[in-house]
């Protein structure tokens, strides 16, 4: 289906290389601009890339020892902005990557910031919260020589949160012996963060879909949705997607994919997770709402395929589909 | 030949890999001393490893990008402490198996620093005196939140020396705004640095070689000494040594193997570098020296061998030669 | 009469305490919130109180030293915020007090502040202009460890003023070699101050008047309001009160009180205390005007009674006259 | 002609000496203001004046030594603020007045900033764009205690253009370690310059001369206009002011005097220096366009004279004619 | 008994109050000085108070709030000096009456410091070690802004030790960011602490009796001493005083005394400590002990009374026994 | 008489003129080094001049603004180092070049100094000490941002002494925050100033004419001696000198010169001054003393003569004499 090249990513050959898909953009942009070799030469390298063991004082007394990242691509357009990611697939390579990404996100939207990343290769659902505020605490002490409101700013990502966010801001602030709030964005809004953040994304996302669509000619309430994912980003994306009057006719999470042709109720959907032990949609049915897997939903056909789960999920081997 | 072992290092599988070497060290260690786990997970990872990448504006116009490095094991024992070294097998993964080392080194002769170390991968051979500068003074500038007097003191390595830390100190100090002399350790005498430090490594070998040899009954002047490397360390080394009344009949560079058994002359082998164009023992030929390659000279008969080119030269395949 | 209650402040056993009142209402909203025990504990308490003694060389010579306190009450919304007080009354108790009160303060109006007091014991009577520079300059210097503008922001209180920040202006910006003017707030416009600032608390009491009697079906011309003191706060409420329509049957301030059923002339008063020698309303007479001391004053029948003289004026014991 | 004097300067004797121009005005206002005589003995001198040399490698290696000024007249109001000249005939006494006509320029558009100037002696013209940066760059390390976004913020000014303010950012930013785009004005908008500024101050005079002749009755598109001097300044100021209808009857740069009565094309003009390799006027002919000298163009009747060139062209000996 | 009197304190009135007794030497010092009043009004105030809340997690996860006091007397003869004390009865006067005594005893010995105290009231045996810890590192954040290497350094002083002063050093350090070993003395040798801290109060207090007996003709071997209070001062004392051939008849602690007209055995005492569960001489019994209680043990007849335990033991009612 | 030229200066045209003296030495010196060029275009200006004005409040109320100097020689070889002189014909030429002069003087005995020097425009008997305090305080806060420890440390010269050091010092302090007693050198011994430091200059001078004369083979109790200036150096020197058994048949001061061919006694001299009004040697007489004029003093026959007033008193037109 045609429809789905929009939002996806170029091809590459090693599928499990984010690094390798981002420096390919890089190659084919620098190509296409006649770009300066000693720019190009900066640009494809980070300017900096911090790794940290992060000792941790679990819950029964023992230590464990993590590894977290923040990567800086470049400091030319202004303090480094980027998410911070909580995963076991978390590696140095990955956060390159990422941080080269958000030079081109932040450049695109012409905002005053240079490409940063975070990652801490641990995983979240293992760590009890007090571990996790433990962890973050430390991750943000070691990280803090290179952080900054004027020199790079760390923002929510894939398991990380408003708490998180309040976590670094305290513990920053504490460092500096200052309330120091302009070190993360991402924070809740009582302590300064901006109204609309959570939904941002999803958002964006949406209104993408509803101009692409608008501009093939396409009449939106005749038009077919499928949400891969539904943490933040997806369930929001599928929010405001069906609020432009589109059917979401796929949703899949950890749990798998739920299908159905005349149209998943998002809300219901977003209801069950909020209540549900798993924080999944594990164990959902809904009449007409049929269990498929996540190649089946990948393959679903429809209008827009919104790519909501990890990066490298729409590949050479998959995009025609 | 038995007194090879004093030096040699502990066996291992892959014979590339300086840190697995190093790993496997501290879990003998540990194991000996029934380290408690929780220090034990905190010793057998690195702190904090910053990779920089150094755009060098080269002597015609281009910009030539390098990557750098500065790894601290721990601060545990007080500020970091460890050499530069300028060479182009430079990884992330060698500074941080010396790095550890050097967390050794501190604790063994109990002076309040860490191991610490960095590193370019750079050839330095390849670059002129004015770009060696400017990728010096680049290289300080991006290690610089991290380094410190109370933080981390840099010292020579391998293809670094004096000069490079009157460059790192002046450019250190500019950051700061003030004299900052004590940023390095290995600074010219003339600006404050220790005086005796040029010849110190190569003292500590002949010294070490000294007491082993007295301490298993041996006549010093019936003995024998090969040397493999002579740079700083090795010609010091062969220097301090034949002082002790060894016969050196075996020395290597990176011209290859020189033998005399009946005795090698150090200090006009140390003046033909001073005057040779390469800055090597390349042509190097005197009455009864005979040409051998590194192989043959690292199996000499001797009673003492000083392995002073890189780490891993004597490994489980060529120790019991 | 009844409507006095609406400004006033709980009942309390020890009229005297202004911290027992505060705490006194902590746990009131505790109770009522059942609030989480540990914040509570964390509540009640203040987190940083500094206490500083103040050689001040007077103009004769000697050296008088008096002394100085700045709470910070917590830091949890923001930085602090509240003003320093001049007056022989200041304890660390009541600035402690006072810090409390300025966290709830700046929670109500939903500012991102915490709450903080500073004052300092001394009559500023008796202290030439001069005198009061030195005191103010010395006290700024032993408080700046603390205070800063993203730590803890002085204003203006009792007895202090425009002049009084931009002396600590000045101290501050010379100890910080920086133009440091967000140190204070109620500096003069000219020097970056707010428009509207000296006026505003006094407007603020009008405007929470007027509501509270529209609210309550009262028609504002047919009103009386009496104002006990008669300072920067009590002149402005006077004064907007009258624009709104009341009339201001009461008036006191340390000279006593003054009392006309048929209206004070609030203008007139103001011009006569600038004119004063006193700086008061010692002396002031026209026609219908009958003079009675303070507790007449609280106890007049108005529908509005404005306590603009010091803490702890309307208690348990007068609160029902 | 009359309407001269509208921009001309006051008489002094001394035509060479800004300084005394400077100091002359303050007494005069002084005088009329009745200005209390501490005020007065404090205005009249600069609080700081910085004077450095400024090594600079040259393109063939050798080492050049420039001097570098930065005057700060007073900081109390703000922040000081003031261009940087590059030019050969900068000296501290220039820089010591054009800082104190900083001061009263703020002053009377009331922003919070106070007087500062900056330069170095040097003709730009002589050193290639890597010798200008080099030295700018110099330049930025040596007056880098007393510059900085609350105390002081350097701008272009006579041959400094955005990109030297982009190598002032650059310089500064690295020594903070953070990025500092406020240390300047004048950037870039690219780099978050302001809009509009490039053009303003010529805006502003072809505002000025305009208001002037309104008020004088006078109809616009019957006035004309001299403009000495075609850099930024007289570039724009001629653009606006002849967009107002005026007749641009003459204008000079470096090679000379250019005058049509009938009116000069300044477009074309403006064309033609960009193109020309000397970057200026010379060789510029025209229908009806004639060559002058300088003094004969400040002689030229008209009824608006943009003095745009260097300071004092305007004297007591020429203001007449 | 007279000797008794070499050790003992000035009468005061109010039996309780270290600080009025503090407050008196000063007087009678000053008195006999005929000091400077400027100079008298400034030291007999505390120049800094900081009294801070400290909330610490308590092992069962409840939070309980301390109260933590830093005080400094005089910043006059460089960085304040003075120990930090845990203790239920520590007070802001108690420890600004410390602070006091620490600018005379600085003073005394001539070592550039000015005098500072600390504490915590809390009752430290009620705590676990991680609880401990938790206070220990949130106190030390809590005055970090007006403790440095510089301006104020800790020490250990009742129920702190080695290990609290590593936790401050290593809060300090991480605050900080760098290596802070000299913020506090009192640390580990191996950590840089300063061989012979441990029993040097003792040991100074045993050279004091010493000098003071041979001062009055006693012979050493013939005189008895009583020492209250068992801890490190204690212990030390009676192990220094019983070496230079004394005979120890009294030793108190919390359990009570202990009395043997022939001498106790101060060794086996320190062992049994070490080995009791209550860390006290709680149950010690030998040939000839007897159990006394404390009044009875400053009663006792000695040549040497040490009074080793808490201040103000030693007061009017008691001394001359 | 030729032994007067071991202290002389070069010759020089212009005797007015310390900078062109010292340039012209250090031509003469470059000359014969066959210095690079680029080290010396560096060596023969001051890297850093700053000028500050000091606006001081008079005792009468008043203010009277002065102008203050800070001139840094050069960086090269540490901190810079040098006095700060009090003296109405200070200008910023002679500091630059007694900042030139000090660099030559730390080279000479090789300590890791650079010269810098500083100074105040100011006739230090026509103020008060008060107001002298005020004047050192604010010149310190004046050059505060070029100054410290690690970057540039003052010292007394010409009219001040451990009075102005001990100012220098707590106004340091309190900007920092910090007791910084290591910015001066010259402070008072109780402060930790350097114990010798008073007479070092005065022992010098006699060190060096003994070793002088011993190196000519002179007797030294058959030498006669001359000093010109009875200040800190002066008197110190003629007392060194004396001790060694030279006789000083001529010393001068303010008051002019006092000449005995049989030896003047120092002491008495040095007594008379301290006892007084004038502070000089004013009136002074003594059997066998005659009263001579200065010019009369530097002709007087002798085998020594020590310049010990300002520089530049031996010049080209008196030096052979």
């Amino acid at each position: 289906m045609k429809t789905k090249e929009f939002y996806s990513m170029p091809e590459k050959t090693n599928e499990n290389s984010l690094l390798a898909s981002a420096q390919a953009s890089l190659d084919k942009a620098a190509r296409m601009l006649n770009l300066d070799p000693n720019i190009y030469a900066m640009l494809k390298t980070n300017e900096r890339t911090l790794t940290v063991s992060l000792p941790v004082e679990m819950d029964d007394g023992h230590v464990e020892v993590f590894t977290g990242y923040r990567v800086q691509h470049t400091t030319a357009r202004g303090p480094g902005k980027g998410g911070i990611r909580y995963h076991p697939a978390v590696t140095q390579e990955e956060v390159a990557a990422l941080a080269q990404l958000m030079t081109w996100k932040c450049s695109l939207v012409n905002v005053p910031f240079s490409g940063a990343k975070g990652g801490v290769s641990v995983n979240p659902r293992q760590l009890s919260e007090n571990e996790l505020r433990r962890l973050t605490r430390r991750y943000t002490y070691a990280i803090s020589p290179i952080i900054g409101p004027k020199t790079d700013i760390p923002a929510p990502d894939m398991n990380t949160d408003e708490k998180t966010m309040t976590w670094i801001t305290d513990t920053y602030s504490m460092i500096k012996g200052e309330s120091s709030g302009e070190i993360v964005t991402g924070k809740p809004v009582s302590l300064g963060g901006s109204v609309g953040r959570i939904n941002a994304t999803g958002l964006g996302v949406a209104i993408a879909a509803e101009q692409a669509l608008l501009r093939n000619g396409c009449e939106l309430n005749k038009c077919t949705a499928v949400v891969q994912g539904f943490g933040n980003v997806g369930t929001w994306s599928a929010r405001h997607i069906a609020d432009r009057g589109l059917k979401i006719v796929g949703i899949s999470d950890i749990s798998g994919g739920y299908y159905n042709p005349k149209g998943l109720n998002v809300d219901e959907m977003v209801t069950y997770v909020k209540q549900s032990d798993t924080r999944s949609l594990e164990g959902y049915s809904a009449p007409g709402v049929e269990s498929i897997n996540n190649e089946e939903l990948l393959s679903l056909p429809c209008d827009v395929l919104v790519p909501a789960a990890m990066e490298n999920q729409i590949r050479s081997d998959n995009a025609n589909k």
